[in-house]
């Protein structure tokens, strides 16, 4: 694992030139998607589109071969049929392009004939040293290259500090979509890896880790053909920055299910689970787990440790988020005498001041904003306080504006997560969420998932923080 | 336990007559909210606002007090402060009015002179044979009766088959904002019991659960004064419809809140797991859980049984949803011989037919709509499923009408509940949500939630099962 291994990915992500093998003018068909994709992206290296039968596709010269291209390619993106992979393949290995995405599928996962055409692509490109992504995967997307191979309609793609690793490009595709229609955070780099008959996870993985651009590692996996490469490049990483796993298969009914999916063998999950943890890696059991771990990354901090401070509307809520923390692994805060008084003294006099803080004996006497600004301020000092999560009740007399006083709390105190979750009326705390993810402050809706965030970000925190 | 008991609560949910006190012209104040909320929902018996100082308050002429009232009064509503309660109280009872729900707080759960006017109150109740629900509570919703007394913003409720018994008031009306602005069900009574100081939980379950505008039974509770009793009415109402309780204070953490905030007594949470279930009552432990369930059994009939058929955009999204249903208690279903062959005729050869079935292999031959509509039908068909779920990729090119096979196959099947979730484009889902529960197909997202529900409310049917 090493340098080496790694730098051959930035022909990957960081292409200065495409052919693009099976190139169409046919709007909706993959061949065409996928330049559609790369201009909607703005990408500026130079694209060469291959189409025999074309002179130009969207204003771009079209070549019959990339052995017609003037000058070098760095990645070869494959959209044709299985069949008629092999011979511009070999054009390729030819012309000395170091990197291959092979979108198309038909090879292993349907039948003898695609395995073994596979095979042949695999020996073609490591006898001539071309690195393969695929086949049967939607590929590449990388934003600080302004660049994306994928042939799923996903227009211009956020970029930001969120890198993904998904076994199937069908998931990476579904799952961008996902991000950029309901997120607010954008993403650096997308890997779908598809039948990885050469470049696999722990690689890709391990380029990541090195890669500036990335702030996190999201993972779905079902398998590892190289497991015990995987848990050492992960163990490396996850000490530099987050990684954090859904692995399908962990029931017997799921395992079935990625066997005959992508022929993984699944093996005792309590053992997947005792290695991830050795491993640093953070497992998550749901797959919008993902996306809400990315979510709290992308705008906060880390937790330094489990002890949260809540603020919520009323008593019973209160009882409800400490069950939600408490149950997740999670504590709260032992608030220290300072803070215990200061809370006193802006509490109705008749409350017991307590953890979480019941808000309804505070907004009645200082108004709601002013009053959970207040409070969260105070938390936010307490020593003994890892991470903040106010709970408000939207609803229609409070403008979003004010909730500015959230994103200045939270740019004032750099080092300490805020995590906002409301209840009331949705079109408000929509309209809020908006707002405050626009000023790096995430909202969690249903509350339960800002504690499920906290507690998985907060086992990535752990581990940063092994052997120092 | 009885009829007898129940009856008297008829005077709360379905009063011909209510008399106001406090009633305020004073906008935002509580006594002018409650009004607002009455005449929003279109309540259609009499108001009679008593305050010694308006002659009339929104058009309704104004008493000095409930003796001024010609006729009967079924409902008195208390919005004054604590220590003004008593003399009109006494006048309520010398009118020989049945009823009243002391919205005030201020009492026990502030000091002891509340806690001594609490005592007070409950004498003279107790004396005249008055009912009292409260003190410090939002109070009571009622949709059949178009009547609310509420003081909480809430404009008009929409009329529906689930009820909800919260311990505090306030927690019944944020969830009730929540359920109006993001859910598109509708509830038939809520109430909020505050300080229980006469009718608690156990009546109020008893009167629902022989009440017919009540499909459901939704309760966020946190301890209980007389715990038998309501384990016997549970265990009674559990074999008529459902019953789903959130219990406040499971955790070291929760319950130390819930004494500080009811002074309930949590007990050992294993004792309360082991009576619910032994009552036949559906504990969930997630608040969000509580509208999800509303939301499955607003719109679909209960499962049957736990073998579920579910359709996924994608193998990955299959091996995830596999995953969650098993680890959730729920199984995949096992398809008959025919339904299998069905399936693999309108597949693609190279696929293995399983559940859940991989849509991207019928989709390319059939369509998307089409390839659904007719694996949800197949499946429909098949006597080894207790409930489909089809996962669908929501996107720009699909128009939400197109949706409507989702509703026409479930009212053809009425007997076999299906819960639609989506992955892909959130705008787009979230109109094809709206579309659909408008038809009575529940829309679930994240897909988890779908199976979270169903295993819920498999509960509720097992329940209902008992000595059958």
């Amino acid at each position: 694992m090493g340098v080496n291994m790694s730098s051959a990915l930035k022909f990957f992500f960081e292409p200065k030139s495409i052919a693009v093998i099976g190139a169409s003018k046919t709007p909706r068909k993959a061949g065409n998607e996928i330049l559609v994709n790369m201009l909607a992206n703005g990408y500026a290296g130079k694209i060469f589109p291959i189409n025999p039968s074309e002179e130009e596709i969207m204003g771009l010269k079209c070549y019959r071969s990339v052995k017609e291209i003037p000058g070098d390619v760095d990645l070869a993106v494959f959209i044709v049929p299985a069949e008629k992979t092999i011979e511009p393949l070999r054009e390729c290995a030819e012309k000395k392009i170091p990197a291959a995405v092979i979108v198309s599928g038909g090879y292993a996962e349907v039948d003898q004939e695609g395995a073994r055409l596979q095979e042949e692509i695999l020996s073609l490109a490591k006898a001539s040293g071309m690195r393969i992504i695929g086949p049967n995967t939607s590929g590449l997307t990388s934003t600080p290259a302004s660049f994306t191979t994928t042939f799923f309609p996903l227009g211009k793609i956020r970029r930001g500090p969120i890198s993904y690793i998904a076994q199937t490009g069908n998931f990476a595709t579904h799952t961008m979509k996902w991000i950029l229609t309901g997120e607010n955070f954008g993403v650096a780099r997308v890997a779908g890896l598809g039948n990885k008959i050469d470049v696999e996870d722990a690689e890709v993985l391990d380029y990541l880790g090195q890669d500036p651009e990335t702030k996190a590692i999201l993972m779905y996996v079902e398998g590892f053909r190289q497991a015990r490469c995987f848990f050492e490049v992960a163990r490396k990483v996850s000490k530099e920055k987050p990684v954090i796993v859904l692995k399908g298969g962990r029931t017997k009914a799921g395992a079935e299910r990625a066997f005959t999916h992508t022929a993984s063998l699944a093996g005792n999950d309590m053992i997947f689970d005792a290695a991830f943890r050795q491993a640093g890696v953070a497992r998550v059991k749901r797959y919008v787990d993902l996306i809400n771990a990315a979510r709290g990354i992308a705008f906060q901090p880390l937790p330094r440790g489990r002890r949260v401070s809540a603020l919520a509307p009323s008593g019973a809520m209160g009882v409800v988020v400490a069950d939600a923390c408490e149950s997740l692994g999670l504590r709260m805060a032992a608030h220290s005498e300072r803070t215990q008084k200061r809370l006193r003294d802006i509490s109705a006099s008749w409350v017991a001041v307590s953890n979480p803080v019941d808000m309804s004996a505070i907004t009645p006497i200082l108004g709601r904003i002013e009053g959970y600004k207040k409070v969260v301020e105070i938390l936010l000092q307490d020593e003994g306080v890892d991470a903040v999560v106010p709970i408000l009740l939207a609803s229609a007399d409070i403008a979003v504006e004010q909730y500015n006083f959230l994103a200045e709390l939270s740019s004032n105190n750099p080092q300490k997560p805020i995590y906002v979750s409301f209840t009331g009326d949705k079109q408000r705390y929509e309209q809020a969420r908006t707002f405050l993810e626009d000023r790096s402050v995430p909202v969690f809706v249903p509350m339960e998932d800002a504690f499920e965030t906290l507690e998985v970000l907060c086992r990535c925190q752990e581990a940063l923080n092994r052997d120092r």
